[in-house]
């Protein structure tokens, strides 16, 4: 795992991938006490920065192997960017969803084209599951965040952001990266380490789910507790990765932690002075900014990541009421 | 007013706006029949295309005449633009508003450094409370869109959209404008004149409030016949510009109604399918194209503006309800 190799996926991504634009933000400055900018991967294809990993997987198949066809499991971006993706290579998918995952994010990803297959989280496991169906069908299995090409993928918007700070004079800063398994968290790091060293990959999660801002803490890998329970659907899994972890332990954090209500919050506010749809597990970031200004010291200026926007409407209507 | 005007503003407005991306989306093709590209100033500073025709307007004005400040009246966009504009010139604003304007508005207003003065709109004439406040203040009136200075601005996205379209190959194609006074609708058909003569600007608007549509189609100026009583406040205005007029008769047109729920419908589909926040006044361009299709013939390729998204929350919730 490589800077060439995220080069090269920028290369492959290159007029598929939307480059999204990285805003300041003044109203939110006052809130934070330091200078803001806001990354919205909201605005990638699929409503998240995982199209960038699924397609930069897919891309990177021999083409036999990518015909006969993809599977992914997800509670949803993933599935989202992996739908899509195969969808512009021509591939079939399969995708394997927990059937509690939200509607919104169940019914994209059948209308990019891709097989939905629902499983029982608490009875069922979607990696038996899924690795019956690539056994029988001859698909290749793109997984979430532990998978080179894709932490690769992920790891182009780490390049976007120090083109686009360096641009804005910005030399020295935090990037609050929402982070699940750590595919975005340690693409960007790697992409920072050889492009913008003096920018800070730093991963926000929700608490009780803060596997990765513990491990890194402990210098080990640390386990959840439990895998369901927070609203931050998108980021919610067990453990850091093997590859990703020794990646982030070595160029990111610490972490930082935010509550469900926080990350509510947080949505709320980019609904007002962003005019942005983040979903709970992509407000983690912009949460801690605002409501943590003691994880960043005397930092002067924060980049945080909105990961991503695939919330159902119930849920962001709860976010609107934190505004009453 | 000319195209050397547009461009002179866009040299003022270097640095200081937010190029927005012009963002393809895949989801309301199907929906749209057609090719559809987003430009969503919703995300400009202060959340609406205005903030381009007010800072063109402040940094025209003669340092001693904008050091005495400003003043606009406004329900809401074109003030938060002018507040804006005028804080990073360091001039003083005053801004008029109606007392019912949507609550984020005023207080987004307030929180730019303007002073507020509310008005009662039935009772009570913004034009003679700004004429006395200018009178015995020296304060300069920034007109909101029948002014050379103003249009000028909102020009500048005629220009962005005018290169941007051409990046992406995209010679011929209908451009669908939220329109009030003209202001938007007229830049940017100017712009598109010089730099981009197969792209056409079309205004949307609501039912009912439709004096552009109207005027355009009978060849003079006709009147709304209320002022109240559409959720798309940001476009009511009471007829087409002097200034304006003449521009989009020439240049522009023909115009589109939609209803009110059009616009709420809409605004759900830029929460779903594109994770922008976008207010009823400036879903209209968005709700032309995807339920009005009689309207574009056989038209391949359409560009819309989403011009705002300053909605107050309890608006954004009906609209979201259209999802169930």
């Amino acid at each position: 795992m490589n800077i060439e190799m995220i080069r090269a996926a920028a290369a492959r991504l290159a007029g598929h991938v939307r480059e999204t634009p990285l805003l300041n933000a003044p109203l939110l400055d006052e809130i934070a006490g330091r200078r803001v900018w806001i990354k919205p991967e909201c605005l990638q294809h699929t409503g998240s920065f995982k199209f960038r990993g699924a397609y930069s997987a897919l891309s990177a198949l021999a083409e036999e192997v990518r015909a006969k066809g993809v599977i992914a499991y997800s509670s949803g971006n993933h599935a989202q960017g992996v739908a899509l993706a195969a969808r512009m290579h021509g591939a079939p998918a399969v995708i394997v969803m927990p059937e509690d995952s939200p509607q919104l994010k169940i019914a994209n990803t059948r209308a990019y084209g891709a097989e939905v297959v629902l499983y029982d989280r608490n009875r069922e496991s979607r990696e038996d599951i899924g690795a019956e169906l690539a056994r029988t069908r001859g698909l290749t299995l793109i997984k979430p965040y532990d998978e080179p090409q894709v932490i690769a993928g992920q790891g182009t918007m780490g390049l976007e952001i120090a083109r686009q700070a360096a641009a804005l004079g910005i030399t020295q800063a935090d990037v609050v990266i929402c982070c699940g398994g750590g595919g975005l968290t340690s693409g960007t790091a790697l992409a920072f380490e050889a492009e913008a060293p003096g920018l800070r990959a730093r991963p926000a999660e929700p608490e009780g789910f803060d596997d990765t801002t513990r491990s890194l803490a402990a210098g080990r890998i640390l386990r959840n507790p439990a895998m369901g329970g927070s609203i931050c659907d998108a980021i919610v899994t067990p453990q850091p990765g093997d590859i990703t972890f020794p990646i982030m332990q070595r160029l990111a954090g610490p972490g930082i932690a935010v509550t469900d209500a926080e990350a509510l919050q947080a949505m709320a506010h980019a609904f007002n002075r962003l005019k942005l749809v983040a979903e709970p597990g992509g407000a983690v970031a912009l949460a801690a900014v605002l409501f943590h200004p003691e994880a960043f010291g005397d930092t002067e200026k924060v980049i945080v990541t909105i990961s991503g926007g695939n919330v159902d409407a119930d849920i962001f209507a709860r976010a609107l009421e934190t505004l009453h």
